[in-house]
């Protein structure tokens, strides 16, 4: 495995990575396709002050990005942090970058103020890898509301003090 | 008591209503008062498609606005919604406006494909009055967040399924 490398900065090409990360994930529909491609156009057109929308890419040199994290602080909150969105290329998996990639949000997320970091998902079972993934970070469920996104398809809120 | 009526159209007054309402209610800080005036104002300027933000004010003809409501589809849902804002004036309050503007709140959401209503709120002490009128309504308690808003300052979410 050739060196992979975190960078924070955002580039215009972006847009297009985060939507092929997202669409070959498998899991999200095209109205949350749509809104994490949102995210980074908005993160690009106003700032980082502007939007509060953090971003991560993991990529080796001169490469496209083989994952990326989205998180920020929760408005009107004081020190509670919300991870919108991680995604690894499907072919990328088992190298441990999903792991990498949330260690340094949880290091930003830290540095920036937050005492917690959240996560919402979804309950389907077609996201069991993601919920063990979270649990096996040290995440716990702090809530789960049933039928939440569709009926069958809960919200589970998972919960990490930092 | 005249007769108030409820009315769902906005108009560009209503921004100074909402701050006034907002701000007279006690319990919300300038940031949460920034919001809602921000919400009135994207509705205002982007109409009620693309924003998905539903207004009620209750007022009597010719009148200020003595209570409002916002609400809306949760993006990504089905049929969750989710209410935003809810205030009345604390010099009307124990007239029913409360519970006039949550029916009609039930109502339009029910008619929109809602099967449940959200509500966050607050679990500090000033917000106790809040949480017994959601709880007189049929709402109750889904998940509750200790320090999410601040130290000591938990997120109380109620639901109704409609």
């Amino acid at each position: 495995m050739n060196y992979i490398a975190l960078r924070d900065e955002p580039r215009p090409g972006d847009g297009a990575a985060i939507r092929h990360l997202v669409e070959t994930a498998g899991v999200f529909s095209p109205a949350e396709t749509a809104i994490a491609c949102e995210l980074i156009e908005e993160r690009l057109a106003r700032g980082l002050a502007a939007t509060g929308y953090h971003f991560l890419f993991a990529e080796e040199e001169r490469r496209q990005p083989q994952g990326f994290a989205c998180f920020g602080p929760i408005p009107l909150t004081r020190a509670s942090w919300d991870l919108y969105w991680i995604a690894v290329d499907p072919q990328r998996r088992g190298r441990g970058i999903g792991r990498r990639l949330m260690a340094e949000v949880e290091r930003q997320a830290a540095a920036g103020g937050a005492t917690a970091l959240f996560i919402d998902t979804s309950g389907r079972a077609d996201y069991g890898t993601a919920r063990a993934f979270y649990a096996s970070l040290g995440y716990r469920i702090a809530a789960e509301f049933a039928d939440f996104y569709a009926p069958g398809d809960s919200k589970v809120v998972f919960r990490k003090t930092l």
